[in-house]
């Protein structure tokens, strides 16, 4: 838990035309990221294991983004 | 662009039990968390204007999440 870094994120929302950001949002926003790179990881290992593979790939992560949405 | 960075996501798909990933699949999640990033704080950033703002704070960042889903 809590991998992401928190100041690329606020970068992200400074660069979508934020004046000013608290870092609560800053915070809010990675936790929301994070979130939903485990859900997008656990279906890609699932993905992978089903194709009878160990290494994860780009193809399992892009499938496992589709399934989210 | 490109804000994250690729080692805190590669950790993601590690914690949810990969036994190998490739860099493509880290670059791939990094991306797709970067996009995913970049809709929500467009839509925080609104919703703070919205709310007579210059801030962005955790509460649009909450909305926004959930008007993503």
């Amino acid at each position: 838990m809590v991998e992401l870094p928190i100041a690329p994120v606020g970068r992200i929302i400074k660069n979508a035309g934020a004046e000013r950001i608290s870092n609560d949002a800053r915070e809010e926003l990675a936790k929301a990221l994070e979130k939903m790179g485990e859900e997008i990881a656990a279906s890609a290992v699932k993905l992978a294991k089903h194709a009878g593979r160990k290494t994860v790939k780009a193809e399992d992560v892009e499938l496992a983004v589709k399934t989210m949405k």
